[in-house]
């Protein structure tokens, strides 16, 4: 992405997350990355392909490191370890866009919000998928993937609300301590310590 | 609350679910409800009045119960199963007051963003209690009870994207597999079977 854009994005982000995407004035943004409106828009679109694009970003970089830590990791329960370490850390490090995603996902159309469904979609079947498979080799209590990690999705997702982004240590400490639990709830036998981390 | 009242506070909710509060247009609320702008603020007060009354009305209503539950229960285990049934039966029953909330509490401004604030953090404050007598009885694991609390809160708050509602025998069984989920994982000794229900 280029720095230009990015800043841009970043600006667009923080102004939604304050004042929602209906609420928030475009000369205000205007004001805040010093561009006109036709400078803007010749870089992003439009104000909702702004808001689109915020969501997109985040959505696609969870999609992409999932799959690759679902493609290396060394069995399921490692694997659902990885994908919350990462998960928090994102959340932490972009909770101005995960709050603008949460708060205003809805306002999109079309297309726009068709793909950012679909992509938040995709990264709960990864984790579906990684706890359907530990289920079917008995690791894994077998009833209700789809609901079970909706709820462990939750436990991790609601922290937007929440979490303060101050460094590695704390999210990796609370996403083992929800995987702890998760797990130890999960497994039919009993849980393995974490996994080294792979970063 | 007066029927007509109550008629507009669901009509409202509807709306801002719908458009988001900042984009929800007052004379759409007025041809909804059948009244005119001065009689719609006769009844509520103004735009923002309708914002708050959607959120207070269902934080205390779920204080009230939790509070009830908490005095009633046997044990923290039990208290915990009831509170998260009565917590999911309400995100199902209403969904649309919840979706208003996460999306656009933040647009609540003084007194009433802090009432609003205060309310959901009395809320978790009772779920922490719980967690916390639990903990000092030997029953639950002692490490951080709020950060425990904050995940489980997780589980069921972040249902108010994806919860159907359609029935209490539904809520009460993603409840119970949430409650079955997070209990084994910090229940120090083996988890009770759930308690026989209150309603």
């Amino acid at each position: 992405m280029s720095p230009q854009r990015e800043r841009i994005l970043k600006a667009a982000a923080a102004l939604f997350a304050r004042e929602g995407y209906h609420g928030a004035g475009m000369a205000r943004l205007e004001q805040e990355v010093g561009l006109k409106r036709g400078a803007l828009y010749h870089h992003i679109g439009n104000k909702e392909s702004l808001l689109y694009e915020i969501s997109r970003t985040q959505l696609e970089h969870m999609v992409g490191i999932s799959t690759r830590i679902a493609a290396e990791a060394p069995d399921e329960a490692a694997c659902l370890r990885l994908m919350a370490r990462a998960l928090l850390r994102n959340i932490a490090d972009h909770r101005v866009e995960w709050t603008v995603h949460y708060r205003d996902f809805n306002a999109l159309t079309g297309e726009r919000l068709r793909h950012v469904l679909e992509l938040r979609d995709r990264y709960a079947e990864i984790w579906q998928r990684v706890y359907a498979s530990g289920a079917a080799r008995g690791l894994f209590q077998p009833a209700e993937p789809r609901v079970a990690v909706l709820g462990i999705l939750g436990m991790f997702n609601y922290s937007y609300l929440w979490i303060e982004g101050d460094g590695r240590l704390d999210t990796d400490r609370i996403a083992d301590l929800y995987c702890d639990i998760f797990l130890r709830g999960v497994l039919l036998a009993p849980h393995p310590p974490p996994p080294p981390d792979e970063e």
